[in-house]
C-alpha cells in the first residue's frame, strides 16, 4: 500500500468525517453541511436544529471519535446519479444545495464511506485512518456560530473546531504556542502596558494612543525618518480627505470605490477619506515645474489613512480602520531607480537591525514579479517590466538578501521587494516593502525636463519600512512579549530608593542624571514596599530597575536589575550610560 | 451747527449717496439697491440692466462725485407713506422689497435728499458734505459682482467699492498698507517661498505642504511641544473620525451637527470627521481609573481637524477645511486650576517671545467673561464661574498681562484668556488661548478618586498656543513678509563659492561645519553668476548668505550678508554660530 495519501491535510479531512460520525451517533437528527481541513486542523458546520450542543458534548464527541477511529480501516466510495443524491439528501437542504451545484458544474457526485459513516465528498482521505492517524494527535478545541456559506442572510450553524497534527508532540507544541500567543496577545499587553485604549463612543477599529503608546509610535517614526534623512528624504504634509476626482484620475475609484469612506458636507462636492497617500504626493510633485537636476525627489510622511474594514474583521491593532503609515515616495529617472531601491533596502535593514529582527533565518525577501499566465493583468510595457524585475533582482543579489522570486505577486503597476519577518512564535508578517510604479506617474501626467530639454515621465517608487504603525505595534508587542528593545521602551529605567528618608535625595540625583542624559526614567518612591514596586516595574517590562540604598549612596554607584535577570553592580551612572548606549 | 454727525462712518455713508447720484447722472435707467458704509469706505450695489460698466466708468463716476460734492451743502429728509413709497419705486423691485419690509416692521419710511439726489434711507449723514468731506480723501477702488442680499439665487448686481478717510494723508497711508499687504499676501509669498500648494484634484481649502512648508510646521510644533514638556505635557494620538455617538454625548451634535463632515462606509454606522479634539481626549482620560495622585494629566497633540467651510469663504491658508491644531487639554482638580493656567500663559509667552511678537503694544489679552444680560446662555454653577473668572484675573495680574475684561466673550462652558496679537500692518489676530471648561468633564462622566476616597469630576482646560497652524502660517508669513526669524527659516544660510574651481572645496567644508552644527544650510554652486545666486537667496528671504572667495579661504573665515543688510566679516564659523544662537 502506498502512503501518498497519508498527508496531514488528508488526515485532517478524515478527522472532519470522523467528527461528523461522532455527532450523528449522539444526535441522529442534525443536518451535516460542510467539513474541510484547515491550517491547524479541521472543522464541521452542522445544523443542530433546536438542540444546543454544550461543552460536555464536545468531550463526548472527542471520546467517541477516538473510540470509532480503531474501526475506521478503509475508505470506499461510490458514484451516484443526481436523482439518487437528491433522494438521499431530500431532508437536508444544505447537502441538496451542494448536490445541485455539483450537477450544474457537470461533475461526478461521489459518496465516501468509512466505518458505518457515509458523506457527500470529493475524496482526499488517508487510506487507513485507524493505522495512520494517531488518536492522541488531535482534539476538539471549541465551538462557534457560523452562517451557512459565511453569508449572514443564511441560517446560523454550529461550527465545531478540531486541531490535529501528525504526532502528539506536535499537537502539544502547537498548544503551547497558542498558550504563549495568548499571553503575548497585544490587546492584553497593550492594556497592561497602558499603550492604547478603545472607546465605544469613538468606535471599533479606531484606537486612541495613550502617552506611552504615542511615545513608541514617535520613536519608531523618528528612527525611520532619521535614517531616511541621510538618503535625502524630506517630510511633506497632506490632508486626510480629497475630492473623489483625485481617485478617478488615479484609477482607484474604479477599482476600489466601494471600499472607500465617503465624506459629505453641506455642498455637493464629493469627498473621500484617503486610503493611501501616493495620489496626494503626486500633486506636490506636480505643484511646480521639475528639472532632471531636482531628481530624485523623495517625500516621506507619517500619516493616517482610512479603510472601511468590516466590523467583524477588526482585531485590536492588527486590523484597524485608522491606519498610520510611515509612507514614502520617490520620483526619479529610470537611471536612478536602482540606487534608490538600494537606499530603501538599506533603510529597512538598518531599522530592523536596531530591533534585532534581521538575523539569519528570521526573515526572507519576496521578489514579487509577474506571472506569465496572467500577463494581461499587468499595466505597462513588457520591456520596462523586464528591466525593473532585473533591477530588483540585482539589488537583492548585491545586498545579499535571502530572496525568492515569487511569480504572480507583483502589483498591477510594477514588481516589488517584500520583506517577510518571522516572529518569536514562528508566525510570518510582511512589514517593509519597495515597489516600482510605472502607472501612476503617467496617469497624473507627471513630468520633468530632462537634460536634452525633453519632457519625460518620472519613475515612482512606493516604500514602507514599518508598514502600518498599528500592525507594527501589534507584531512587535507580541514578538517581544512587551519587552521592547531598550531604545523603544517607553520607560527605560525605574529608580527606587530603598527608603524615602535615607535615600530619596541620592535617588533623585541619579534620576536627574539619567534624565539629563536623555534616558526615560521614572521614580518609584517608598510609599509602597520595595517588593511591590519591583513587581510593578517588571510587569511593565521596564529594561532596568535601579535599587538605591546605603551601599549605593555611600559609594556613589548604582545597582541595577535587568528584566532579563542580569544584575549590574558598582557602576557609576556614566558606566551605565556607556553600557546601554553601546 | 454741532458737528456730532461728522463721523467717518457718516462721511462714508454720505459718499455712498454721492456715488449713486454720479451713477444715475450717467446711467439714468439703473436700479439702485443698497449702499452702506463699511470698514474702509463704502459701496453701492446697483442693477445696471444690460449695461456693463467698465473701468473708464469708475473714473467718470469719481470725477463727477468730486464735482457734485461742492454743491452738496445740506441733507433734507421727509417721511412718506407706504403708498407714496411704493409709487415712487414701482419700477425698482429691490427698493420695493425694502419698503415692504420697513412697513412690515412698522417703522417710518424716510427719503433723504442732498443736491438733486434723493434716496430711500434711514439717515446718518454728515450735515454739510461740501464742507466736511475732503474730495481728495476718497476714491473709487474697484467693482465686483454681488448677489442681491448675498443670496446666489437672486439677481447678480454690480457692487462699486470706494475707500474713504478723513484726510488725504490717511487715505494714502491706507493705500500704502494695502499695497504692502498685497506684497506680503501669504498666497503669493507661499508660492514664491515654495511652502505649500493646492491641487484642483484634491480640492480647495485642502493645502498640500511641501518640504519647506512642512519644516516650518514641524519647527513650530517642536518648539511648542518642547516648551510644554517642561510643564509635564505628554503627546497622545487619536484618529480623525469617530462615531457620531461621541458628539451626541458631548452636545456638539445638537449644536453644530449640520456643520460637520459626515463619513459613510458600507455599514450603517454613522461616522463624523472630528472638528475638534477634546471629546476624543476625554476618552483617553476615561480609558483607565484615575486617582488625585495622577492629576494634573496634560495631553498635547498636533493633529488635523475638519470643518465644512463654504467654498466661497476659503482663502489661502487663512481659511481652510483641514485645520492643523496644536491642541492640548489639562485635566486637574479645582485647586490645581490656577497653576495650570499660569503654566499655559508661560508657554504662550515663551513661544511668542521667540518670535519677537510679545513686545509692549504688540499684543493684549482678552479676559473673556460672562455678560450679565445673557446669564442663561452659560452652563454651570454661578459660584464656580465667579471663582474661575477670579482665578483667570489673578493670573492675568500676577503675570503682568496687558488685559481687558471683555463681557459676553466667554465660551458657554467657561471663561477664557485670549491672546490678541497686532501684526506689522496693525491687523489684530487671536492666536493663543486658555479656556476653563466645567461642562465637558461632567457630560462625559469623567472622574478621579480624591484623597478622601470620593469620586470627583476634574476641571478641564483647553489651550492653544499657535492656534491653527495654517492660520498661524498665514499670519506670520504676512507679519514677517516671509522673512521668518532665524530659528524658523526653512533655509538659514546659503553658502556660495565665488568660483567653483578655486573655492568649492573650502565652501563645502564650511557647509559641512554648518550642517554639523545643526544649521539648515544650502549650497549654491557657481554655474550661475554670483549676482543671480544672491538675488535668488534674497528672494527666498534666507537670513544669511555666505560669499566665500580667496580672502575667506586664506584666512579660514567667512563673510556673511544678512537679509537686513547687516554685513559680518572676518568671522570663524564658530563665531557665527555663537552670534546666531545667542
Amino acid at each position: 500500500m502506498t502512503n501518498e495519501n497519508n498527508t496531514l491535510a488528508n488526515k485532517r479531512h478524515t478527522l472532519a468525517h470522523l467528527l461528523a460520525a461522532a455527532v450523528i451517533k449522539k444526535y441522529p437528527d442534525v443536518k451535516l453541511t460542510l467539513g474541510p481541513a484547515v491550517d491547524n486542523g479541521f472543522y464541521y458546520d452542522i445544523d443542530f436544529g433546536d438542540t444546543k450542543p454544550e461543552e460536555k458534548d464536545l468531550k463526548d464527541f472527542q471520546k467517541n471519535m477516538r473510540k470509532m477511529l480503531s474501526s475506521w480501516k478503509e475508505f470506499t466510495h461510490q458514484e451516484v446519479s443526481i436523482d439518487e443524491a437528491r433522494e438521499l439528501y431530500s431532508d437536508n437542504q444544505y447537502k441538496l444545495e451542494l448536490v445541485n451545484e455539483i450537477a450544474e458544474r457537470g461533475e461526478k457526485i461521489t459518496l465516501y464511506t468509512c466505518g458505518d459513516f457515509t458523506d457527500l465528498c470529493r475524496g482526499g482521505h488517508t487510506d487507513n485512518p485507524a493505522e495512520e492517524i494517531n488518536g492522541k494527535a488531535f482534539e476538539l478545541s471549541h465551538m462557534a456560530g457560523a452562517y451557512w456559506r459565511g453569508d449572514e442572510k443564511n441560517q446560523m450553524l454550529t461550527r465545531i473546531y478540531g486541531i490535529a497534527f501528525d504526532t502528539p508532540e506536535e499537537l502539544a507544541e502547537y498548544k503551547e504556542m497558542l498558550e504563549e500567543a495568548k499571553k503575548r496577545d497585544h490587546r492584553k499587553l497593550g492594556q497592561e502596558l497602558d499603550l492604547f485604549t478603545f472607546s465605544p463612543l469613538v468606535g471599533s477599529g479606531l484606537p486612541l494612543f495613550t502617552p506611552k503608546g504615542t511615545l513608541i509610535r514617535d520613536l519608531v517614526i523618528d528612527k525611520i525618518q532619521n535614517i531616511q534623512k541621510e538618503y535625502g528624504y524630506q517630510k511633506v504634509t497632506i490632508p486626510h480627505i480629497t475630492k473623489k476626482d483625485l481617485y478617478e484620475k488615479s484609477g482607484h475609484w474604479e477599482k476600489f470605490g466601494d471600499e472607500l469612506f465617503k465624506v459629505k458636507g453641506q455642498s455637493d462636492t464629493e469627498f473621500v477619506m484617503k486610503p493611501m497617500n501616493c495620489p496626494h504626493h503626486t500633486q506636490i510633485f506636480a505643484g511646480k515645474p521639475r528639472s532632471y537636476k531636482d531628481l530624485p525627489i523623495r517625500f516621506m510622511e507619517s500619516t493616517m489613512v482610512y479603510r472601511d474594514e468590516q466590523a467583524g474583521e477588526l482585531l485590536g491593532l492588527s486590523r484597524v480602520r485608522s491606519i498610520s503609515q510611515d509612507d514614502g515616495h520617490v520620483f526619479c529617472t529610470p537611471e536612478q531607480m536602482k540606487q534608490e531601491i538600494k537606499n530603501i533596502v538599506n533603510v529597512i535593514k538598518e531599522f530592523y537591525t536596531s530591533l534585532e529582527m534581521l538575523e539569519d533565518g528570521k526573515y526572507w525577501v519576496s521578489l514579487s514579479v509577474r506571472s506569465e499566465e496572467k500577463a494581461d493583468k499587468y499595466l505597462g510595457d513588457t520591456s520596462v517590466w523586464d528591466k525593473a524585475e532585473a533591477v530588483l533582482e540585482e539589488v537583492a543579489k548585491e545586498e545579499n538578501l535571502p530572496y525568492k522570486r515569487v511569480e504572480g505577486e507583483a502589483a498591477f503597476y510594477g514588481p516589488k521587494l517584500d520583506f517577510q519577518f518571522k516572529d518569536a512564535l514562528g508566525r510570518e508578517w510582511q512589514l517593509g516593502t519597495a515597489q516600482l510604479d510605472f502607472v501612476m506617474p503617467a496617469r497624473f501626467e507627471l513630468e520633468y525636463t530632462d537634460n536634452d530639454g525633453e519632457k519625460k515621465t518620472p519613475v515612482m517608487i512606493h516604500r514602507a519600512v514599518a508598514g502600518s504603525l498599528e500592525r507594527f505595534m501589534a507584531v512587535t508587542i507580541e514578538h517581544f512579549a512587551g519587552a521592547f528593545p531598550f531604545w523603544l521602551s517607553p520607560v527605560q529605567v525605574v529608580v527606587m530608593p530603598v527608603n524615602d528618608e535615607a535615600h530619596s535625595e541620592y535617588a533623585n540625583d541619579v534620576l536627574q542624571q539619567l534624565t539629563n542624559a536623555g534616558i526615560r526614567a521614572e521614580y518609584a518612591d517608598a510609599t509602597e514596599s520595595l517588593g511591590k514596586r519591583m513587581r510593578n516595574a517588571k510587569k511593565e517590562k521596564v529594561p532596568y530597575i535601579f535599587v538605591l540604598g546605603d551601599k549605593e549612596k555611600n559609594s556613589n554607584t548604582i545597582t541595577a536589575e535587568g528584566r532579563n535577570g542580569e544584575k549590574l553592580e558598582d557602576l557609576s551612572v556614566a558606566d551605565f550610560m556607556e553600557k546601554v548606549t553601546k
